[in-house]
């Protein structure tokens, strides 16, 4: 299916994750950009709303209605959850609808009303193929739901870990550290550049974050059994980037070799995740505007537990990179297509 | 002792302790300050090396020698560790001898032994006044261990639950996020603007950091037995600030009442610590520069576990302006004399 | 009139300049906070707002209103321009109301409503002492407009050399970089963290920033002579601070030695104002938080031009500090109290 | 040529410039990347120096010598300026040899010997393939000179203007703010991140900067005529980037229409740099690991001089960007082969 070309709507377009969509096509040797839509900013060139995308800066940006959406290939959802929903109900069934949302993360129907309050929308395969046997699932898929941000590492970390029978599934600790960009666009005071810079705060503390029971769910997947997490995320004075810390219990018996092995195996063949080599740590500054997720992992033995640190661009491999990873999958595309694995840095 | 002029001397005061020592020490109703010492900077303005230190832009700093800090009343110590144990034996016993270095600090030699790899100096009145007894400790002290700064706000966050017999000892899971400046000001390529600005990553991990030991001190000597600790340190971009996100398993039975109960009690009269309203996170940005730690906790009742947020200035109440309290508590003086409360922000 | 309890209104309390003040009231020696107002914010605990400031956390904010602000010894009024004029014109004569707003800054109506597009509310002495002759104006007053903070800069920068006559009045180019502060705590999308952090830009470019006619005035005043200038300002990422690079072509004959001499000499006792050392430049982290103005100059003999470079703190010696400072001067109390020169650095 | 593979050698491998033209190559259609080289790192993966280039990072780097650089058909130097001639002298005259540092950009022996204190090493073809005429000499070029960061910001900011004759040559004043990363990847403690973040200083004043002579010849040469500059480097909190004020002196009777035409037309035809729609100003984090270069200009008519702002990525257009694109032209590839035009934002 190489060589073929694939006509693309992008919703949320204004947005950071629409932008990334956008950034990523643009290089996209199998893609041409139909509709670019957005809500309030409809009408507007794109030019004024995403500066740094040169090559689009013509492109004027329509409403986000079914009708403009209808007619492509591929439909990219970049909405707040509830709105995609409603809008890829009404998109023919044989296009292919990836929602960057988390409308249809979640495969508990309790857990989504407990943790956004409203009735659940169903589950759509899930797009992280670096899952146990999930690669094969978003093969022909025509509804991808691109999983959250810092599921995406926390997801990354630990669940070779699981899926090896090596960790024990309670007292599980996730501290993450996100760019500020994963907080969105919208103008809020406590997100101005004057109260960032500088400085680190928590948010969403004790179970209270959306994107717990997401972690918890891949986890309790590859482990086999119920696996309970406690997640804090915390905003960083950076745009880009989410450094995960990831720590869990380790099984009796287990030792520091079994879990690199664990590991190692678990990445071997991913175009996308690096266990890097022994000794070197992530650093989202390595990852910014690449789809590559890279990890490392210390077995600390007086404490019982292993922990699993891992860096990712959440607006690339966090969110727009992967929906496009999870489409050329899905279109039997080559997997890595339009995707750099380099960093940008210094 | 309110109104008497006490005479100190500073030394390493090229780095980033010692010139945060002269920055409250300048604004300090008590203190003259007499040497100004350093190693390999000495004869050198100290406008030169610290020019946000304008009042004393025209001192010369002086080598760092028993004979240059002798004859003061208060000598600080701003030097690597080892140095510091080596100096402060020649100084006279009656001299209040304070050091920002970790010399002196763990009760355990064998601990000592393990982390730094080499013969144990002793042990010094340790200068956290907040933990339970402490205070009194600190008072006519002629010799202080100034603690380190991760360890400052993790025992901030968890004492009061380890005293309370509110926590389980296994475990604990403390990531922190801390400014550059923690890593100090020698020239080392990782800690260029260029490679710090706009990343984070983690450093130390799996048990490795020297801070680790001072932890489990702390937390063993409030719970009353042995306490093992994961912590993980990461580097964030900022130049002050450590957050840190400290949880541990509470123990069958205990509640959100329960735990709010104990960290308000321990913080009720601490003129340096304070506990936010309800809802309110910590945000190291509103320490800068002052001597305060903030504090939050949630209860995860799902996880089973207790989230504490600690943040403080690393250099402040992290280090220097913990200096100048406990100082203050040896002399007698008024304990925030010399030190403000309100952070610098935006 | 030391030894004095002045007791002080602060309206805007909910903005980063009025935040300032506060700070800066907290650690005055001679006055008590009375009213804190804000508009929409009237009604919440400071603590909430400006969360730095410890020590005023459980103070309730309430209406900005004549009511409110009067039965003061002195008001300070830290709101939109338009605003303030209007509450000023209503409060007692003999109340020291201070203007943080551009209201009364200008002498030329004309200038005001060709920038600011209203009628002009009148011209208040100037709250710039260091300008020649200026200190004296200010003793005594009960009316006091304070300068902008790139006007602070510009003429801190410049004056010495139009008022000893060694500037041409055309040519003069001025660019600033201003932490994002200056442009105020409203939740805009272009200040957002992510849209700010990692890069630069400029804005009011060509002569249309309001701040352009007031740095005219005051090195008009200064030359004796009407003196044009360019003015261009930009964005930097970083909360406070302002870099400014002046330049302006040196009269015939006028060499290296007499330009130093002229700046040496206009600021040799200034106590907020200080000609570095030659060959070390200002840098804007040295003085943050104070209310020092650091500035070093060169001759460009080939380029026939001076240039000067000034570094402020924008919130404190540009905004709040020089309201303070004006403060002291007008009450007869000693112009450093409560004014602190050390920068918080690193 | 289109369709060939071209072997190309890195030089300076382990620095900033080394790196972002390694990062460029990896994803140009057209070249293979034969020697990696480096001094003091010689013997390293490249995965430890330069951790973001994920796909070379197991490639070891080798010494800097004529052996391991001959034999390619391109030969890129990122050295200090000095031992790139010494290199460049002894390669095969049919090698294309592209200069990123400054020996072989000045046309001036006497400039060269005033502004660098050696002895000149020649003239090289100037890779600035913008300036009037220049791109015809770059083809079939074998030594190509890289212009200097400032420079190329500053020649494309003010050229069209100096070769349209529409402004005086006198007293044009540049002031840029410029990433950290263009100081380099030496550790020097003024570039901490500590000593960086929160901050900004000047540097080089007074035309002691030794790219002042570089933009004087692109603007002397576009005039027919000398002209002199003023130029101010400053260092702000940010890794890359440089935003360029530029402003010169209108010549009488130019008005705004001219001015915007003149610019208009030297850029309409050009693929990587572009002026923006009026109103827009330029942002560097919009140009971020891009090759374009932005533009905006205003007319201030009051000071009778035109502003030209110009937003560039230092490391890719101001350095390894301009060289890729240069060596397009030498080797008649399509010019923009390898080199994106969207910018990484937010």
């Amino acid at each position: 299916m190489d060589g073929m070309t694939i006509s693309v709507a992008v919703s949320g377009a204004s947005g950071y994750a629409g932008g990334e969509v956008l950034r990523l096509l643009a290089h996209h040797p199998n893609t041409t950009i139909g509709a670019i839509t957005a809500h309030s900013n409809a009408g507007q060139r794109l030019g004024a709303l995403q500066p740094h995308l040169h090559a689009l800066a013509d492109r004027v940006l329509v409403d986000t209605t079914v009708e403009n959406l209808a007619g492509h290939d591929v439909v990219f959802l970049a909405l707040p959850h509830g709105a995609s929903a409603e809008i890829a109900a009404q998109l023919p069934a044989d296009t292919l609808v990836i929602d960057a949302g988390a409308d249809h993360r979640l495969e508990s129907s309790a857990a989504w009303e407990k943790f956004y309050g409203s009735a659940h929308a169903g589950t759509w395969p899930y797009g992280l193929p670096e899952l146990p046997g999930q690669r094969e699932k978003l093969r022909g898929a025509k509804r991808i739901a691109v999983p959250g941000c810092y599921p995406t590492s926390a997801q990354l970390a630990l669940v070779p870990g699981f899926a090896a029978g090596l960790l024990e599934p309670h007292d599980v600790v996730i501290v993450s550290a996100s760019g500020t960009s994963g907080a969105g666009k919208s103008a809020k005071t406590h997100l101005l550049g004057s109260e960032v810079m500088g400085g680190m705060s928590p948010y969403g503390v004790g179970g209270a974050h959306r994107h717990t029971p997401e972690m918890e769910q891949g986890f309790s997947n590859a482990a086999g059994e119920p696996v309970s997490v406690s997640f804090t995320p915390t905003l960083a004075p950076m745009s880009r980037g989410i450094l995960t810390t990831a720590t869990a219990r380790v099984r009796p018996g287990v030792g520091a070799a079994a879990l690199r092995a664990a590991w190692e195996q678990a990445y071997a063949d991913e175009p996308f995740v690096r266990l890097l080599p022994a000794g070197q740590w992530p650093h989202t500054k390595h990852v910014v505007a690449s789809n590559h997720a890279t990890l490392q992992l210390a077995f600390d033995e007086h404490a019982g537990r292993v922990i699993v640190a891992c860096a990712i661009d959440n607006l690339t491999k966090g969110t727009a990179g992967g929906a496009v990873q999870s489409m050329n999958i899905a279109l039997g595309l080559p997997e890595t297509a339009g995707l750099g694995i380099e960093g940008v840095a210094p």
